[in-house]
Formats: C-alpha cells, sequence, structure tokens
C-alpha cells in the first residue's frame, strides 16, 4: 500500500487526507490528548449516545412511564438491536437477539448444544480460550455432572480431538491475547463431520473483521456489545442460533420474554417462536438504546472498507515497529500474515507490563494481558493512519528513554 | 387515622399538608395529568437520574473510556448498589449484590440450593407465583434431569408440602396479583425445620414493604430494580445469600467477575469470596448507575415512616372503594388487613380489563392481570392522598358513565 523507503509521518498525513472513512472519526467522542488503542476492551463513545439515552430516560421513561414498552417499542429492543448486529456478522434476519450478557448467553447456548446432542458428553475448546467461556462451560459441566465435562486443547490440536463424544466445539474467532484469528469456516466443516456443533464467540470479531456465519454455517455464536460495537461499559452482549436449528433449540435459562405469550401468565413455560426463546428476562432499555447508537456508527459504514482500513492500521503499526522499534526486544505474538490477524496487535516484552504503564502516562492507551502482552486494538471507525505513527513513537521514546524503569510503572498494585 | 364520616377531598388535602414524607415526592419527575398507580409494575423517574447516567456517559466513559473501570467505580457498582438495596431488605452488608436480572439471579440460587442439599430433589412453589420464576424452576428441572422437579401446591398447602424431598422452597413474598404478604419468618422457620432452604423473592417487596431478611433468618433472596427501586426499564436485578452460605454457595453461572481473580485469567475458575461469587459478567455500568438514583430516593425516606403511609395509601383506597364504588361489583382481591398486604390493591372484576383501559384513557395509570385482575400500586414516595381520591373519583365516573363499555376498550389487541 505504501512505499518502501522508510515512513515519515507526512506519508501517512496523506493517507488520512484521503481516507473515504475519516468522516467516521466524527461520529465519536475523543477526549483530547488520547491515543486510544483499547477499543478491543471498550469502545469509545459515539457522539448519538448521550442524547438518545437522555430522550429514553426523559422523553420515554419519565412522560410515558410504563407505556413506554409498547409506545417506544422497548421490548421489541433486543430483536431491534440483534437484527442490526446480525448485519456485522454476516447473519440472515431471524437469528440474532441483543440481549443479557456474554458470559450468560454462552451459558445457555452450551447447555442447548448439549441437549441437541444426547449421548455426547465434552465441550471442546482451547486452553487459550478467554477465560469466561472456559468458566462456564466448566459451571456447566460441573452442574450436569453425570460425566460432562470440558476438555482444553491447544490451538494446533483442535481439529484432531473433535471425536464422537464431542457435543459442541466453543471457540472464540478471534484470539483476546493474540488477535490471531480461526478459520471458521473450516474449523466448522470439521466439527459437523464429526457430528458435534459449533459455537463462535464473536467478542473480537464483531464490528472488527470479517463475519460470515451463514455462510460459513456457523451453528450458534455469542458476542459483546461493549468492545468493536461501542455500546459502552457492560453493555449487553448478543447470540446467534443458526435457524435450522431454532425449533429445536432448548435452551434452559426459560425466563417469561422467551415465553410464546409472556403476558398470558401461564404456569407453564412454553418456549417463543424462532430466536425469541433465547431472551430470558425484561429487557435492559438503557443498555439497548445506548448499543444501539454504537451499532449504527458501525452500520453507517461501508464494512469492506472498514475491514480493508482495519487491516492497513495494524500493517502499519507492525511495519513502524519493525522500522522503527526493532532494537527493544519485542516480540510480534500477532500472526505477520494480516488475512490471519484481527483488528489488534500484540507484542510481546518481558517488561510489558511496565511499558504499558508508560504509554498510558504519555496517553497512549493500550493494555496488558498476563505474562507479558501488551495489546493494542486498531478500532478503524476512529483511528486515522497518523495516531498509529504518533503511538509508535511515543512507545520508541519510552524505549529509548527507558521511562519504563521507573518505579511508578513497575507496581502491579495499579493493574486493570 | 382519619374521622369516619364518609370522606371528602379536603380530608384528604390536610394529610397531605401534614406529610413529612410529601417532599420526597420533588424528588420525581411525574408527568402533568397522570395518576401513576403502577409503579409496582414500572417506577418512575428520579430527577437525579437523567443527569447521573449523562455524567457516566460523557464524563466518565467519554473521558475516560478503559480508565473508568477503576478511577469511576464501574468494578464495584455491583457490590455497592448491593450494599444500599440491603438496607432496604434488612440485610447487614456483604450479603446483596446488585447484578443480572431476576430471574437469572433466581436461576443461580435455585441451582446453588439444589447443590447444598443433595439427595434432595424438589424445587416447591406454589401455582400462583409470578410465571417467570416458576419457568425459571422448571427450565432448572428439565436442564438438571435425574428426578429433579418443580412442584407446585396452592398457597394454603405451602407448609404441609415441604417434605423430606424439598431442597428449597422458593415463594415471592408479595403476590404478585394479590399483594398478599407471606409470613416471611414463619415460613422460613418451618422450611429450616424440615431441613430445606428458603428463597424468597423480593421483586414486589422491596423498596415497598418492611423486609428483615437476616432477622427472618432467610436462606436466598432475589429482586427486581424497576419496580419499587425505580431503576428504570429493565435495570439490574439483586441477590442475597445469607453470609453463613457464602462460603459453600456453588452457582453455575461462573463468569470471569466471579473468580477469585478476574485478571489474573487463569484456565481454571476459582470462586471469589464471599457474596462476589454470584457475580458473573461485567457489570452494567449505565444500569447499574440509574438504579444507583432510585434507591437512593428510597434511602432519602423514614423507611418505618414510608412504610406507615403505604399502609395509609391503600387503605385509603380500599375504604373509598367501599364508600364511593361499592354498587359497581369490584371484589376486592388483596387481604383486607392491612399487615398482610403489599403497596397494591387489587380488585376483580369481570369487565377489568376494559374499566383499566378507559382509566388509562383519563390518566389513571393502573394495570390488568389476567383473568380479571385490576392491579393499584401505591407508590409512598411520589403518591399524595388526594391522588387516591382522585383515582376513586376517575373509577367512579367511569363505572357510573359506564364508560368502560365504550368499543375502544374493550379490544384485547392493546393489551399489554
Amino acid at each position: 500500500m505504501i512505499q518502501m523507503a522508510p515512513l515519515i509521518r507526512a506519508d501517512l498525513e496523506g493517507l488520512d487526507a484521503r481516507d473515504a472513512l475519516a468522516p467516521l472519526r466524527e461520529r465519536f467522542t475523543l477526549p483530547e490528548g488520547i491515543l486510544y488503542l483499547d477499543g478491543n476492551s471498550l469502545g469509545a463513545l459515539p457522539k448519538a449516545t448521550a442524547a438518545r439515552v437522555a430522550q429514553v430516560i426523559e422523553a420515554e421513561w419519565g412522560k410515558d412511564l410504563i407505556k413506554g414498552w409498547r409506545q417506544h417499542g422497548w421490548m421489541a429492543l433486543p430483536s431491534r438491536v440483534g437484527e442490526k448486529i446480525a448485519r456485522l456478522v454476516g447473519a440472515e434476519p431471524g437469528q440474532v437477539v441483543a440481549v443479557d450478557t456474554t458470559s450468560i448467553n454462552l451459558f445457555k447456548l452450551l447447555a442447548a448444544a448439549l441437549r441437541l446432542k444426547p449421548g455426547r458428553k465434552t465441550i471442546l475448546s482451547e486452553a487459550g480460550n478467554f477465560p469466561t467461556d472456559l468458566y462456564i462451560a466448566q459451571g456447566l459441566a460441573e452442574l450436569l455432572g453425570s460425566g460432562y465435562r470440558l476438555r482444553l486443547v491447544e490451538k494446533d490440536e483442535i481439529l484432531d480431538a473433535i471425536d464422537g463424544d464431542v457435543a459442541v466445539v466453543s471457540l472464540t474467532h478471534v484470539d483476546f491475547k493474540t488477535a490471531e484469528i480461526h478459520d471458521m469456516a473450516g474449523i466448522t466443516a470439521h466439527a459437523q463431520a464429526k457430528g458435534a456443533l459449533m459455537l463462535w464467540d464473536l467478542c473480537h470479531s464483531a464490528g472488527a473483521v470479517p463475519v460470515a456465519l451463514d455462510r460459513c454455517r456457523a451453528d450458534l455464536a455469542v458476542g459483546c456489545g461493549y468492545k468493536y460495537l461501542n455500546g459502552g461499559p457492560g453493555a449487553p452482549a448478543f447470540l446467534y442460533v443458526a435457524r435450522r436449528l431454532q425449533e429445536a433449540l432448548e435452551q434452559p435459562l426459560t425466563g417469561w420474554l422467551g415465553h410464546a405469550d409472556p403476558f398470558a401468565f401461564e404456569p407453564h413455560y412454553r418456549p417463543a417462536a424462532g430466536i425469541a426463546r433465547t431472551v430470558c428476562s425484561t429487557p435492559s432499555v438503557l443498555g439497548l438504546a445506548a448499543l444501539e447508537c454504537g451499532v449504527d456508527a458501525m452500520l453507517a459504514a461501508d464494512f469492506a472498507a472498514l475491514n480493508a482500513k482495519s487491516t492497513a492500521l495494524t500493517e502499519l503499526f507492525i511495519r513502524l515497529i519493525e522500522e522503527r522499534c526493532s532494537t527493544f526486544g519485542f516480540t510480534l505474538a500477532s500472526p505477520r500474515e494480516a488475512v490471519r490477524r484481527g483488528s489488534q496487535v500484540s507484542l510481546r516484552h518481558r517488561d510489558g507490563y511496565a511499558i504499558v504503564q508508560a504509554l498510558i502516562a504519555r496517553g497512549v492507551i493500550g493494555d496488558f494481558r498476563a505474562p507479558d502482552y501488551m495489546r493494542f486494538g486498531f478500532a478503524p471507525v476512529y483511528l486515522r493512519y497518523v495516531d498509529v505513527w504518533d503511538a509508535v513513537e511515543h512507545l520508541r521514546r519510552v524505549m529509548a528513554e527507558a521511562a519504563w524503569q521507573r518505579a511508578e510503572f513497575q507496581s502491579r498494585a495499579a493493574v486493570t
């Protein structure tokens, strides 16, 4: 994309000037003096959010009170926001709802998967999966007893480990530490050929990398609203169930809003038709209103262009690290090949924790994951090419000046 | 409290003028021309909420982004708001968190209760319990199989039904249809004497009637944030686990934020100490910030005075119905004895649905529950004595003019 002589900042100003996606940045509030490379952990604030949430509070709840449930479509929010997220993850309508949390949705769908595959007792995952995914599977297996188990293998052992006892393979599409992308189509096909269901966690994918759930014939998926979907801290999550599985799907969190007729107040649960049976409780109206603003900001963009920019930003970061920080002992933990990498670059360094703290002190917000991963997320909706230059320049100075050796950056007491 | 001659509106103006709690009403936004008797379904909007949520969005999330988790105490919200709710339900510190939804919290605690009582296979509840409580118990029993079951009995059969197979008795403290209050201390003691655990659903109690979880030696409880706690539509819920049970408690929704050390990212779940192990996911920051405003409004009141006013309002409503609406065929479905009645009065009438619609058209917001219950909630924080008079007067006119017979009030299409 760029000439091969060492880059200078002006090159990147040129890229920004020609960037058709640049106006998207105006949809977000970004604090002065901050280079925010942590949208993979908590997305930035869309400018529309504050006014929309204020409207829900003051004009809807405040003025119409209980009538808001119908008058303002609150009851339909899980479905309405879910359908919008569906467009970001390659799902036809009627298969996604925005509801509850990633962990809770995972519990619902893993439990449902085990019931769809009677006789099979294993949930298969990888040892490096995001911990909550493992904890939830452990909690479910322990609750069920009777030989149900979570089996953990290394990334390169997954395909071989899918045997006749595996009911469901549960993987995170983009690795939270390294941003490595799993081959969704290939692993899904392999799992299904072995008689297992395939569940994808899209926490680090939705809004960040191309996802084609339907085309890959995924069975089940969950994902997060507060990372690349910019829904705000603790935003509701989402889940996907392929249409072909929905009528047989029995999930155990059978709350009243997943009932076929919630306001009939029948004493016995009858699941709603279709994806609605995965809803459990009264929806979080404030949370869903904020999430919808974040999703709308993503839908305003051409998604192919967004993915191309995401790749360009991470490529650029890696190239600049190679050109300008090659002597500081960083190891690239993310795949060098762009197509195998999410919208994040991870570097490993023995002193990664202190380096991240020193960067934060300079206004460059990345994060650290034990034992030695420095994570830098590149949300293409609000980051510029010059931001990548400036972040690398801050990192170069931190290293050149050995700033990270100062005592205040060494203390682990401040770990987030 | 009042002279025995038939009341006139001026009597009630006098009560309002002397009401020490009257200033509390100023903490709420109440739309002009509306008599809101549905705080038992969705509480009114505290005036503090909009500004507080705007602050979280703009000043916390918008300015500090990921740093908000520590800088603004977001991670501590489940505990901070939980401790405030604890004061409303008679719980010493360290036993309540505000988190997830009522249904999900119920699932956690029912599953935990079954594990605490191995060998016992029955969840006992009453047929008239709020449906989501029954659905969740059914969902859990079906998931577990192996003879686990939900057994439903009538209200007057509960005590006798607690046999050696009952692991947990799950009841809603204040009946959602009739506002009848269960004897928390008596049933709890009886259940425990029979070797069962006692779980109370406080959805229609918290913020509405005196609750003394610790003094009644309750084991477990759940409750709702969007009714009398005024947390807003779909607000987070809460749960209580008596301290003596916490270290043995194993709940199955073992998400990362219930882990002993979430940011160590260990592959195996280790429960956090104490009540924190009942937290599952990243907390809903917007939802909890709004809920905290609602709870703060309740904590601003003297709770004994609040309960006395709640009783006085429902007494007054019943008396005025008797004095002014005795010829219209209403049956009182709530207990006549104040101490056995929550902060709500239910009337039964064959045409209850249409009558409620006709009242709503006049700005009197109650609600309807099949087959023939008209529910009127009396939130003492924002209702006046004259509001009760005016509501009854509207009802009297609807009945006297047979307004409810008009076609637009008969259609069931509009049921909420």
